[in-house]
């Protein structure tokens, strides 16, 4: 049994690692902003929670030294990101700074996992997107995804913390209430089949619950410096065949339509290279459409 | 005439920067800390100073519209880098932030240029170093000046401000107290003439002067998007041979010794490629040899 501590643990990808995590047996720790209900967030397998700001003072006074540290805590909207790049910066990198300096001073044996994105490819002119594609962002969310990469980079290489980084592609899964899944559930309560862009866009959609098995398994590739891993499906399915999916799940009896309007910061087609996490014993292990059908019906259960 | 405000005044580069820019008739503005003697400001071209911490809040309040932008605030050791990380990150990294969401938000026709360093480039496998040389910083000091360079290139061209950034060299002259020259100045005084290194590494030094010129012409290309220029003599001079100068300079009759031992984050051999910022009509006007006697003399005076 090892001793996990979670960042942003409320959040969506931080529930499905603390759960994850505390099925394979582990003491799982979270740390950040919580609007659980009681002790909610024992049934994700959270042993302790500390509702505090992910800061150094935080983590000095609470975070002990743990085995592995996942940094989960962080911005996650593009959207937002363009809207408020500062503040943006500040989830992302500013958090990642005090999780760096953290383990620097008190706890340089940690492992770190930092969830990164495939935002810092931007558009990628060759796919599928391995670790070696340039790194091109097109959104201050992708920049700053890429700051905190070469932040962990530089605290690997010159001070000896083990890190290692997961560029994760689109995830989604229950749980996640926000982005084009979710938008689009709560679109059809009001019989709202139109979205923006042309439904050709294509993503590597990823479950977040693969990704959480991902992130873990991470931390065993993190001895001995840095390391990088896409955390991508391998395979590219457009918006428009996920939408039609979903909207056939949700029993709508509609096919999506699309605006035709592009959307600063989203690429045209996002396919990643997953044969280096594969290399590490991880795969996928839900399909897609099953996962999305299960999507589906989370969210009929959640908004009844 | 145009309006020019400078942050971090006080320091070495500032003060060349403000000196240059008033000679040239420009309204010059500092904002930063001093230990100003009185108005002693004054004497540096400065027609106005705001004691301030270069916040955004700072900035909004006491900046105004400018023409010029130039941002000398901000760390300036590797050796305090290696130390202090996190400072040294706050200095470098967030003041920028600051700096470009008060662009982005209150100035956005404002030309910032950011004096970057050298630094980012790291220990070059092909010399000379041209601006399209690999980023590989080998400091958490160059590491930062690469991070504040992407959070530049991200909001130039995500919210179209005007950027320069302008690479600098090993810059020197009168002024500057601290690093090699300095500290060898101080040591010939109680009669210590070794050095760490070898004496062989090699450095491209630049006037604080000729960077101050640079720094003011690089803004006129920073019009239409992010340019990147070295801030370089296109001259490499070898440790020991500038100190012997220094040495002879400052009449010691000796001549420099080295212990052999290495400094984490110092290349072996540096030396930049000038020549875009030859193209745009900037040259250094200092021989080095001579200003490295103007700066022994120069230490005598401040240190009678």
């Amino acid at each position: 049994m090892s001793t996990i501590l979670v960042t942003g643990a409320n959040g969506f990808l931080g529930r499905h690692v603390c759960r994850v995590a505390a099925a394979h047996g582990h003491y799982v720790i979270g740390m950040g902003h919580g609007d659980w209900v009681g002790d909610a967030w024992r049934q994700w397998g959270l042993s302790v929670w500390h509702e505090l700001d992910v800061t150094l003072a935080s983590l000095v006074g609470h975070a002990g030294t743990p085995d592995l540290l996942v940094h989960c805590a962080g911005s996650s909207s593009v959207g937002f990101s363009f809207e408020n790049p500062a503040q943006d910066f500040d989830r992302t990198v500013v958090t990642t700074r005090d999780v760096l300096e953290y383990l620097r001073t008190s706890a340089p044996e940690t492992v770190l996992v930092y969830p990164s994105s495939a935002a810092v490819y931007g558009s990628a002119a060759t796919l599928p997107i391995s670790e070696e594609s340039p790194i091109a962002p097109i959104s201050p969310y992708g920049a700053h995804k890429s700051i905190a990469e070469d932040l962990c980079r530089s605290y690997s290489v010159r001070f000896g913390l083990h890190v290692a980084i997961v560029r994760i592609f689109s995830a989604y899964g229950v749980e996640l209430r926000k982005q084009l899944l979710w938008d689009a559930c709560r679109k059809s309560v009001t019989g709202d089949y139109r979205f923006g862009g042309t439904g050709r866009e294509t993503r590597d959609w990823v479950n977040g619950e693969d990704v959480a098995r991902l992130l873990l398994l991470a931390g065993d590739h993190a001895e001995g410096g840095l390391a990088v891993v896409n955390g991508a499906s391998g395979t590219e399915v457009s918006v428009e065949r996920i939408l039609a999916v979903l909207l056939d799940a949700l029993g709508t009896g509609r096919k999506p339509e699309f605006t035709g309007t592009e959307r600063p910061g989203d690429p045209e087609r996002v396919v990643g290279d997953a044969s280096r996490a594969m290399a590490w014993g991880w795969s996928p292990q839900r399909l897609w459409e099953e996962a999305v059908r299960e999507y589906a019906a989370w969210f009929r259960e959640v908004a009844s």
